[in-house]
């Protein structure tokens, strides 16, 4: 059973005026996860046990009976998943994520030709919708829609766990977690993210992944972050204020050659020309935010080269047979990360960390 | 195996020029609903045992192994969602009922772009789509199709149930069925639905739901009626005239105000402006139709409001919290009474309530 | 474990320009199909295998207990279906086969609204998605793209199977197997398809079925085939040199009435009039190319009328319900037959095969 945050009776106007920080913790329930709205919600402890969580799924869903045992955890529930903007790949990591857990998932698009015509609110819909779901794993082109269905919710007689899937432009929460644990994974061997060298590339002023990364690495000690963009997609300075304020250390560059030689993992990203408004990255040389074959030799050979995807020329498809070459997996662990978080909201980690341990440990 | 009504055999139009009292009648077998078309294929006994069966199942289904025995029932078994008209709670309600029952769903939607083009007859296409699936839920938005292909189906070598989900204007059967349900349980404790006193109130000449539930009502005894609308958008007289033929008491009002007090049940409903020819609604004092706050005092301790919903401003968003506010829980009903529907068509009605005597009884 | 060809490691020019017979290797392994591309992939043997294995599972699905045993199969699989082009009943046939093993189906359309859009190449798109999936059934509107994708799948280190469910105009294996399977099981107590005689009737220029079927043909002994065509729809010479070469009787006729009495099967085709470009078909005297009610008493008693749907007048509604019109039934093979090759790719035939000997044998 949920305990409500007194927070959470605020009327809405009063509840989103409080700091991130306090709405974050009226999300949590039992110390667990409940909605998972902000970036700001994951703490180290939570980074690391989903991620230790994701591996253990993943390696339990290798045999046959394994996956039976994780479909069996949420196998009488049901997920709706939606989606008023589309993104088929972070809907088919979701869709993905609840099959291995059994629970079914219903997708609810273009809600507009339905009840909204009619006058409905967009609220009234939603919640119409959660009567016959379990969890709401919602895509909205709205800042602030999903957080305001995990409050409105809260505040009824059933309220059922919100997932952030993408919202507006400013928050993407299981896109973070799905580079964080790709950078666990990749340094699992190597005495995990702490001390590691992450050079970020392209266009890191829109790039919405670069800038929620850049944070949650600073949940781990010594990271050393160099971004790597022309002038005018430069971070921006609210992240590397944000990396001041915390004792982070940083480095600007202008060309991904000179520093390609002391990463521990590159994480390359696309210009999004699409937001362009005048053109203004028609001048930009993207050869110098391009990963060339030539530095394959000089890259480390336990570093790893990251995008999020989808990718054009900054990352040529020669590339993708080498091994560091990770993007492809990076999708993967996406799934599997996903898993971890809907068992977690489902406080499934504990039986499913015991199941390991007896098979797989 | 389907006992097939000689009647079936008729023509199409010789069918459809039958009483539907007698249609009704082919669309049952061995005493259980087969297709369900409409609402006048309800008896007392089977609206009832509906309830009954939808409760049982609301309780066996809190429990993860009671789930999974639902889930049992009919896992082997696929439903075709033939949606041809957008409509995401009938579609939601349904798919969550297949869920509960282990039923595979699959949506078809807009059969226009396939075959049909090319020629094909609607009746064909559903003849097709029907050899992938074990039971039709059909919403169309022409009149009397998916009583077409219940007679059509019923007339093959495979035949399957088809349950309208909404056909034209006139049928609906599920929704009336939903009402119904919850009527029965706000009443449970109460000797049931037996002389009760329910006003409607809102726009009673166009609410498809208003009419069906008036009419089904009259399966119960001394149930009395009050309609409150502005006098262009009252109950019709064919509604009153049937009530008139049944015996039934009921009263026409202008104002909820007046009534409220007397109630054991209110169903508000939306005015309906959408249908408009000339803004006939525009002059309408929708205050006097609406559930004011003020009302909440005056409204019996052990009554309930009611709402098909989407609402506008006939419900204000304050009353929400009362107790009494039971229209989310109607939305959760409907999903309710459409498994024991399901349920029923499949005959595992006893199966269930043996389960429900074992563990829950 | 994939063993991989060594001609799928030259690139796709290189590889696309080897002969079909040559690609078609590629896409086996251990001697069972892997990928499913191209109709060309079919042997007599595979053609046998595949109808024995749907004989048994539509036997085995018979009962509840049986059904289980088969979504027992795969229930730790996804399937994506990828439909890039309007087919509902493929979809469909698809995904009943997918359910009947108990493999989660999910459907992605449009993908063009995803991240195409951002400059994503449709291979990079595919192969993300590819992810989260073990097996892939494709619809595409461009002839070749199904084989380009399993080509660079093999090449991956987590390939995953490609059922072509329709490529361009040329290929769609699945339909051509529907139909062998279809005669398999017509002729099935009358020693089989050799020695038969098969009548195609109407639009065999354009027929993508009939052109299939007739060279899927030529893998059984002495069977013989009349196509039945208005001269400026008959079939082409690319089939009849090949049924020349393979030393395959056949005749060409103009009239269905002077070939109807020595047919084993007729095989009714639509005048596929959405391709003419000038017209062409309106000359046609269509009286020639129907299947009368008359033809019934001179059809022989043991014959079948077949028809790949969807018709139009080719045949009158009132041959339905003759027992020799299988072509509803021959919609549902395609469900099993495809159930079949599911099965087989993941190489679950011989567990089945085995329930079915120590359950129905």
């Amino acid at each position: 059973m949920l305990h409500r945050h007194p927070l959470l009776k605020l009327p809405w106007n009063g509840f989103h005026a409080q700091p991130v920080e306090k709405r974050a913790e009226c999300f949590i329930d039992e110390g667990k996860l409940y909605h998972l709205i902000f970036t700001q919600q994951y703490s180290r402890t939570i980074l690391e046990d989903l991620s230790n969580l994701a591996t253990k799924i993943r390696k339990i869903a290798k045999s046959k009976s394994g996956m039976e045992f994780l479909q069996n955890q949420l196998c009488h529930k049901r997920a709706m998943l939606y989606f008023q903007q589309p993104s088929t790949r972070t809907f088919l990591s979701f869709y993905a994520a609840c099959q291995i857990l059994g629970l079914t998932p219903a997708e609810v698009r273009d809600s507009k030709t339905s009840s909204e015509v009619k006058g409905e609110t967009p609220e009234d819909s939603v919640r119409t919708f959660s009567s016959f779901f379990d969890v709401i794993i919602m895509r909205h082109p709205e800042a602030g829609f999903a957080e305001k269905i995990a409050w409105l919710l809260s505040n009824t007689e059933r309220p059922v766990p919100v997932i952030n899937a993408g919202s507006g432009s400013d928050q993407h929460p299981t896109q973070a977690l799905l580079d964080v644990y790709t950078l666990f994974r990749s340094f699992e061997d190597r005495d995990g993210i702490d001390g590691k060298t992450v050079v970020f590339c392209g266009d890191l002023k829109r790039g919405r992944t670069v800038r929620s990364l850049a944070m949650l690495l600073t949940n781990f000690q010594d990271v050393k972050l160099h971004f790597v963009a022309p002038p005018e997609l430069q971070i921006e300075k609210d992240i590397t204020d944000f990396l001041d304020a915390r004792g982070n250390k940083y480095e600007l560059a202008s060309s991904l050659r000179s520093v390609v030689g002391i990463a521990d993992a590159v994480y390359m990203t696309r210009i999004q020309d699409e937001w362009d408004t005048a053109g203004q990255t028609k001048k930009v040389d993207l050869a110098e935010f391009t990963f060339l074959p030539e530095f394959l030799s000089i890259l480390h050979p336990n570093a790893v080269i990251m995008h999020p995807l989808p990718r054009r020329n900054e990352i040529p498809v020669e590339i993708d047979s080498d091994p560091r070459a990770i993007y492809w997996r990076q999708v993967r662990n996406g799934m599997w990360i996903r898993t971890a978080l809907i068992a977690t909201i489902f406080k499934r980690d504990r039986i499913i960390a015991e199941y390991f341990e007896s098979h797989n440990g």
